[in-house]
């Protein structure tokens, strides 16, 4: 009996998983994972917005384009992001896709490549090929492969990020399984054609073409509304992988719950990532309403989001909504305070231009001593609104970030 | 003699500066200050970007538009903002103009107010009239004085920061003093018309409108080209004030003089805001060049300076120069990192798309090791340039800023 946090039945059909150790990260854990999709799958990809990408989003951009979105495999490394490694990263990063390509005896369009780990240093592309043969022996179609699959592509992380969905269509059943990892150098801005990487498994049959349309709402809704530090990194990417074993095409009723399944579990991964966040204590979800727009209230929330004063004010459940006025007031959006209402927690502070005439700061500060609790802003003239997911600045994540020694 | 850092010879002539102590700064320092424009000064200002002001604000801009620049004297409280207090916020602050003018026998419209500190709190009105006629009595036009204002604006800075500089025309001599609070919440973008205080006195003859003209560069280069924090306050304000009393016209030679006297002196305090910064302990300027515009350089400059990745890794001098490419690449900014170079420190770190042939790691991290140093980026593409000064984030300012107890 598996010992997986994955059920088996959660597993979608038509994919097999791997790990192994090729010396990458400095641990020794396992770095190279591996996915072949037997039989091929249909993909959609969308990746960073960064002026500064890594080498694997140049290729795997390339390869999807030449392929006309069909994927055999996927290789991932962690440990080293081959980015800001020039000509020399992008070729090692062809060379590993050629080498995977010779395993499976497919052209390396067909290969999708990804790295996450450390920006500027040079691919070490010995390891990595040593490493493909070995990685492809151990590929496998059970919960213990897929979660050595989700381990492996982690690095700063501290938990497995998994989710899953399922629906059935007459007596056929559609699965969706993804995993993510990030827990640093996440404020991604994804667009389509993001290091935080994701991967979303399903056995439903679809185009290239409806996976893309499927995948910009559902990361839109979701790795585009979270931020842990506000830094976009240069490897990010969300790669959904359709291999249509289950029989179930996505079209109409079926198209509409593979949508659901998609946000669904889009939507538990984002909150993963923000969750196992560098350093974090509290999880504050933003719900903006009553804007202007849709993307004025997105710019809003990403500014408080991204605020250094708000997100210290959070790590002691400090009730300072002033931090939270100013940090909306520098978006760039323009409001009227005399229109916004703000609660935390549910409790209101903030009405009509000036404090809460209900304001308790003692009930706001044990509200937000919560792990996880919501900051509502209103500014009552539009319709517009979104919902994003953060964290606070603490301690922590200084000490992460700032760990060097020469 | 006087035990003042500012020498007496510094101080334009038309001006007195009294603080007293009215208990608004629960640390009981003085909190209270005055200026007053003896015959009245010239004016121009520019406020906080901000859609979120303060109620000073809000009356400083209409009493500069009703009164056509002229200013008799210039209210500040420091400890409360007085902002998003509403309505009552705006008629506390038109009440304690209208005291001032009654002391000095003039209208309202040429008092200008000014509030740093808690946000959301209703200005204790009753403390701050009780002060006025204590600090008109204490006005005085030496260097203690001077001293006494630019101390009682302070809050959590740690410096006093003040800057001068003078010029003769003939046998006349202009005389320009500042004076700065500022240490947190910084990230200005003031616009004409910027919880950043910057007062400028001096005694050259020109009019609001030359006034006007003279400070927007030389703020955008100051003032405009700083970042602590990111955070753009809601208070923001540099208010120019010239009294005329030199009897030099700020015209041809003189204009020229002055502008240079003005760009020194706001770079000056600019300089010490962030080195005063909350937690600082490495203060960086960033040197952009061969970007497509100024404006591109400038927004390149701003990512970087707002990245708490990038600024983690200044708190311990890591050369983790990955992450100032990746903050860059976010600002939204198009550029090829194939034409970029990066030198830290004067040491190379990046050329060509890749890590610099003579990169060395140690040597650059003993070179982060100084308090202050520059980091250059030329994009190789334009003549668009910029300086920024900015700083690293550390515990220190999360501890300073999360500092909350019932």
């Amino acid at each position: 009996m598996s010992q997986s946090p994955i059920p088996s039945q959660s597993l979608p059909i038509g994919f097999r998983w791997s790990a192994v150790r090729a010396g990458i990260k400095a641990s020794g854990k396992p770095d190279v994972a591996l996915v072949a999709c037997d039989g091929g799958a249909n993909a959609a990809a969308m990746f960073t917005s960064n002026q500064v990408v890594a080498a694997p989003i140049i290729v795997g951009r390339k390869h999807l384009v030449a392929s006309g979105g069909r994927v055999s495999a996927v290789l991932v490394n962690a440990g080293n992001a081959n980015c800001a490694t020039g000509q020399p990263g992008v070729d090692a990063c062809h060379k590993s896709c050629v080498a995977v390509a010779d395993e499976f005896g497919c052209v390396f369009d067909e290969i999708i490549p990804s790295s996450t780990g450390i920006i500027g240093v040079p691919l070490p592309l010995e390891k990595l090929l040593a490493a493909i043969p070995n990685a492809k022996r151990a590929l496998g179609n059970m919960p213990g492969d897929a979660e050595a699959f989700a381990t492996a592509i982690l690095t700063t992380d501290t938990k497995l990020k998994v989710a899953r969905a399922e629906f059935s269509v007459g007596n056929k059943t559609v699965r969706l399984f993804g995993c993510a990892k990030g827990a640093g150098m996440i404020g991604p801005q994804l667009v389509p054609h993001a290091t935080m990487l994701v991967y979303l498994f399903t056995d439903i049959a679809a185009s290239s073409q409806q996976l893309a349309l499927l995948l910009k709402p559902a990361v839109e809704g979701s790795f585009n509304s979270i931020s842990i530090d506000g830094d976009t990194s240069t490897n990010d990417t969300v790669l959904l992988l359709a291999s249509g074993q289950s029989g179930v095409a996505a079209e109409v009723d079926a198209a509409e719950a593979f949508e659901a399944a998609l946000h669904l579990v889009c939507r538990s991964l984002a909150h993963q990532i923000v969750d196992d966040g560098e350093g974090v204590t509290h999880v504050v979800t933003l719900e903006i309403t009553g804007a202007n727009s849709d993307a004025e209230a997105h710019t809003i929330a990403r500014s408080i989001a991204n605020s250094p004063l708000v997100k210290t004010a959070w790590s002691s459940a400090d009730p300072n909504w002033g931090r939270l006025l100013a940090a909306a007031g520098k978006a760039g959006v323009p409001f009227d305070p005399a229109h916004l209402s703000v609660t935390i927690g549910g409790l209101p502070v903030f009405e009509s231009g000036t404090r809460a005439a209900q304001f308790d700061e003692g009930a706001t500060h044990e509200a937000m001593q919560a792990r996880e609790y919501t900051i509502a802003l209103d500014f009552g003239t539009g319709t517009g609104s979104a919902r994003f997911i953060t964290c606070d600045l603490t301690h922590e994540y200084v000490s992460i970030n700032a760990d060097y020694s020469t």
